[in-house]
C-alpha cells in the first residue's frame, strides 16, 4: 500500500468563516458530495466507530475519510487498513479545530468527482471545533459513556450544533454512573432536534442505526 | 451554605502571556502560595480525583479550588459539598483555555493570605490549555483508561508540559485495550522527566501517592 498522504494544514487567512462555510457547502452540493463533520473528546472512539460504519456502507456509497490530528498518522493508517477506504491525514500544526478554509485545503486532496461522502474526523476536542462551521452538511458528535452523562451541561455549544449525538461504549455502562435517559434529557435541553443513537463500536451494536442515518442523509443531499 | 461564587473571566488583553505567567509565579512565591494547574480531556475524572485528594490533604495544608468551565457550576458545588474546601467557579465565556491573566482574575477572588495551595481545574481539553502557561508552579494532567494509551502520540504538547501524569480509572482496565507500560513509554518519549501515578479515583486506590506528591511539592515551594 502507498504511504498515507499527510497534509499540513495552514491557518486560515480569511476572516469570514461563516461565508466560506456556506460557499463550500454550495460547491459540495453542486458536486453531489456530502460532508460529515464528526467531532468528540479525545478517546471517545471516533476511529473505531468510523471503521465499523465504513465497513457497513462502503459498498453502497463511495467514501473518503479525512483524519485531522495535531500530530501522527495513526488514525488514517488504521482506517485504511481496516476498511480499504481512501483516507488522508490532516495535520493542524497544533491548532485545536478546523474551519471551512482548512477543510477546503483537505478536500483539495480528495478526488471529489469519485466520491458521494467525505467524513471529516475533527480534532478530539469538545470546545473549539464546535465554534467553527467547517462547511459540512451535517455535524455529528460522539459522547462515550466513561466521559459522563453531564457533558451536555459543560460543553453546551457542541451539543447545540450537532444534528446527531452518538453515545458510544454502551458495553461499559454497568461500570460507570451514566444514565442514558438523563443524558438524552440534557442533550435535548441544548438541542431539541438532536437525534441520539447509542452504540458500542467495539461489538458493532447499534452501528447499523448510525449507518442507516448516514446513508439516508447522503441520499437526501444528492437527490433533493 | 452560601451560593458558589461564579467569576466571569474576560479574555486577556495582554499579549505577553509568558511574562505574565512568570510575574504571577513570582508573586505566588512571595506569598507562599503553590498553584497547581490540573488539566485533562472532558470526563477523565478531574473533579472526583480532586475530591479524593482534598479529603486527604485538607487537614495538612490550607487549600482553595478554582473550577474553570465554559458553563455551569456543577463542579464547584460538588467539590465544596464533598470536601468543605473553599471553591469558586470560573466561567470562561466559551473560551477553551485559561492564560496567566485569566488565572489572575480568578486568584483575585481567593484569600491568598489564608491558603498554601490553590488548585486550578482547567477547561476539559487536551489541546489549547497546554499552549498557555497559567503561572502555575506545576502542571499535572489526568489521562483516563477509556481514552486509550495512545493519547501521548496524539496530544504531544500536553504530555510535554506536564510534570505529572495521573492515569485514572484503572479499575476498568480489564474492559479496555490499555497497556500501562506502553502508555508510560509514550509519555516518556514526549517528556522523560514526567512522573506517572496510576489511580482509581472512584475507589481511592493510588490517590495517596498523588496526595504525597502534592504535599511534597507545596512544602518544597514554600520552604526553598
Amino acid at each position: 500500500m502507498d504511504a498515507i498522504k499527510v497534509i499540513e494544514i495552514k491557518k486560515s487567512v480569511f476572516e469570514d468563516n461563516d461565508k466560506d462555510a456556506e460557499n463550500l457547502r454550495k460547491e459540495l452540493k453542486d458536486k453531489g458530495v456530502f460532508l460529515l463533520n464528526l467531532m468528540s473528546a479525545p478517546g471517545s472512539g471516533k476511529t473505531t466507530t468510523l471503521i465499523q460504519t465504513l465497513n457497513r456502507i462502503k459498498d453502497k456509497v463511495h467514501v473518503a475519510v479525512m483524519e485531522a490530528d495535531i500530530d501522527s498518522d495513526v488514525d488514517a493508517v488504521k482506517i485504511r487498513e481496516a476498511t480499504g477506504v481512501s483516507s488522508i491525514q490532516l495535520h493542524t500544526g497544533g491548532m485545536c479545530h478546523l474551519d471551512a478554509e482548512m477543510t477546503r485545503q483537505g478536500l483539495d486532496n480528495v478526488e471529489l468527482k469519485d466520491v458521494d461522502l467525505v467524513v471529516l474526523e475533527n480534532v478530539g476536542n469538545l470546545v473549539c471545533p464546535a465554534e467553527f462551521d467547517t462547511g459540512a452538511v451535517r455535524n455529528a458528535m460522539i459522547l462515550s459513556v466513561p466521559e459522563g452523562d453531564d457533558k451536555p451541561l459543560k460543553y453546551p455549544l457542541m451539543f447545540t450544533v450537532c444534528d446527531l449525538v452518538i453515545i458510544n461504549k454502551t458495553d461499559v455502562m454497568p461500570y460507570f454512573d451514566f444514565d442514558l435517559n438523563r443524558c438524552k434529557e440534557y442533550i435535548h435541553q441544548r438541542n431539541p432536534k438532536a437525534q441520539v443513537i447509542p452504540i458500542c463500536a467495539k461489538t458493532g451494536e447499534g452501528v447499523d442505526a448510525f449507518a442507516q442515518w448516514l446513508l439516508a442523509e447522503v441520499n437526501a443531499w444528492k437527490n433533493n
